[in-house]
């Protein structure tokens, strides 16, 4: 007997759909949650798979997300489209708001999207990744749970921030890079702490500020921001932007509402769009060619582009027609059923 | 005899202008290249300070910067002002942009000015500081010379590629920062050359792609970019948007455009400005009280925050009414008299 559970895509969002909704959420909620579950397994992207489930009906269970909030879209500013979530889950939010951000940022040249009091658990790449094959080149950004200490501090104040970028290719995939700005996921600082494996340098601090390799002290102590203050400080924008910019909480502010309930983030999400074609007015393939002139140049000296990994992995499925997951985790799915 | 000469604010920009408008720079650009130069000099932001005049003048007499350019603005879509600089520098540029860029901002919520045909050679933070004191949050960014190999690559193919951000606080200066997205600026480099120091790990790779902590081995090789791949990616970004989306030149191109010349780069500029009073929509003061909250409880915790080393040294500049620089420097300046 093999330890491995082999499903097609349409049974990884099937089973999505059904667990989700057998916990109370809206069929367009768990629709829309379960497309970017499957696109993340499809992509071996397996912490944002269907092991998301976990702590999508943990977040269910703690009774603080509105199962079946309706977003709400305003069309804000002349480059600003806002969604409200309603305390609802994100991705619903990000549907609603796209057709209207994507019209603004081809109409303008640029445009935001504000999306506001929504649990958020998605992972940020395929956000961008949909826009870029509208064509647009695309930014999103969102605070978390306050568990990362400024550079030179001791104690936590931004949460893993992430960033994420795609860029439209002439040619084949969209350019896609989505990281966190703390030096590591806080995922895989919990993997490393089931190991009991010691961390790499510059990871996190103790509760005391202290650096340290251990990764349990990590988690009740702080996480530290990749690259020094230069990653430091990326991450303190992305707490401005995505959080007081568009009227919406901070990392610190985002666990002060959680009351320990450990549910997903409950905080804003800015995207940012711009429109190649219309900055190139009329000359958008020859610069789109250069663009990928550099980008070729990048894997012809031998170094990976982010995001070929993903999509490798995408080939691999597709060409397979299933992905599989371990026999444990699908029977921790299981066991959500109520 | 002292080994530092003490000027006014009055005579740095005096020095300047006479010195740039002696080697053939028109009026114009003479006092926006000046005027910066001055701020970073109060600033004690000594590289982009009056050092740079040496830079300025090897680019004019290069022959290949357009001395007495005239910028044009063009209102290029609802949220895009597009500045050509003519070839000329780029600060007379932005100077030209920023009215209708600002406007623009205040209108639509979010705004590029995209500078094109651009020599570039200033600091990005007082261009971000500016927006910031307009009551906008900002974002810059530009390629340079190829200098720096992608994460994992051997061979020059981005720029330094500096991204500066600046915050409207609701009390005091506003926040920036401005970094550039390689592990250490080309000048720095330059400086353990000359000192004979070794560089730390992760600088660079010398021409065959080795790493190396020889000063000389990295400026004949590559520099890598700050923060291993995340940083990379980065700055690979800053490539596409400051580069390909505004039709400009990607650091190779700018590089093959000098021709070994060794004056200051040849490109194009992205600054990115939001408002928040438009995002807020009448509740900006609140939500600027919280970032301030932030920003202030990383203070609080004993971590530096980016630009306040600057203003304490402004105010020590302020408070004495003069800054010095070192006498060598000032006869370097004054031979560039022809």
């Amino acid at each position: 007997m093999t330890d491995m559970v082999s499903l097609t895509l349409d049974e990884v969002q099937a089973l999505a759909v059904r667990v989700l909704t057998a916990n109370g959420l809206s069929e367009a909620h768990a629709q829309a949650n379960a497309t970017v579950m499957r696109d993340c397994q499809r992509d071996e992207c397996h912490s944002h798979g269907l092991y998301r489930l976990i702590m999508c009906v943990k977040t269910l269970r703690a009774g603080k997300v509105v199962p079946d909030a309706v977003p709400e879209v305003f069309d804000h500013a002349p480059g600003v489209v806002r969604v409200d979530a309603k305390s609802g889950f994100s991705l619903l939010a990000l549907e609603a708001g796209l057709p209207m951000f994507i019209e603004k940022a081809k109409a303008s040249g640029t445009a935001a999207l504000a999306i506001n009091n929504c649990f958020h658990f998605s992972a940020l790449w395929p956000e961008v990744e949909r826009l870029a094959e509208e064509g647009l080149a695309a930014l999103a950004m969102n605070p978390s749970h306050a568990w990362v200490a400024p550079a030179g501090g001791n104690a936590p104040l931004f949460g893993t921030n992430p960033l994420a970028f795609a860029w439209p290719r002439a040619e084949g995939h969209p350019f896609v890079f989505d990281f966190a700005t703390s030096a590591m996921a806080r995922g895989d600082i919990e993997l490393y702490r089931r190991a009991g494996k010691p961390l790499p340098e510059n990871t996190g601090v103790d509760r005391q500020g202290s650096p340290t390799t251990d990764a349990a002290a990590v988690l009740d102590g702080a996480m530290l921001p990749f690259g020094g203050h230069k990653g430091s400080a990326l991450s303190l924008m992305i707490e401005l932007l995505a959080g007081p910019l568009i009227g919406d909480l901070t990392s610190v502010e985002s666990m002060a509402f959680d009351e320990g309930a450990e549910a997903t983030p409950f905080h804003g999400e800015l995207l940012i769009a711009f429109d190649p074609a219309r900055f190139a007015g009329g000359d958008a393939a020859s610069h789109l060619a250069r663009a990928d002139a550099l980008l070729n140049a990048i894997v012809g000296q031998g170094a990976r582009l982010p995001g070929e990994r993903r999509h490798a992995a995408r080939e691999r499925t597709f060409a397979s027609g299933h992905v599989e997951i371990p026999r444990k985790l699908y029977e921790d799915i299981e066991a959500l059923m109520p």
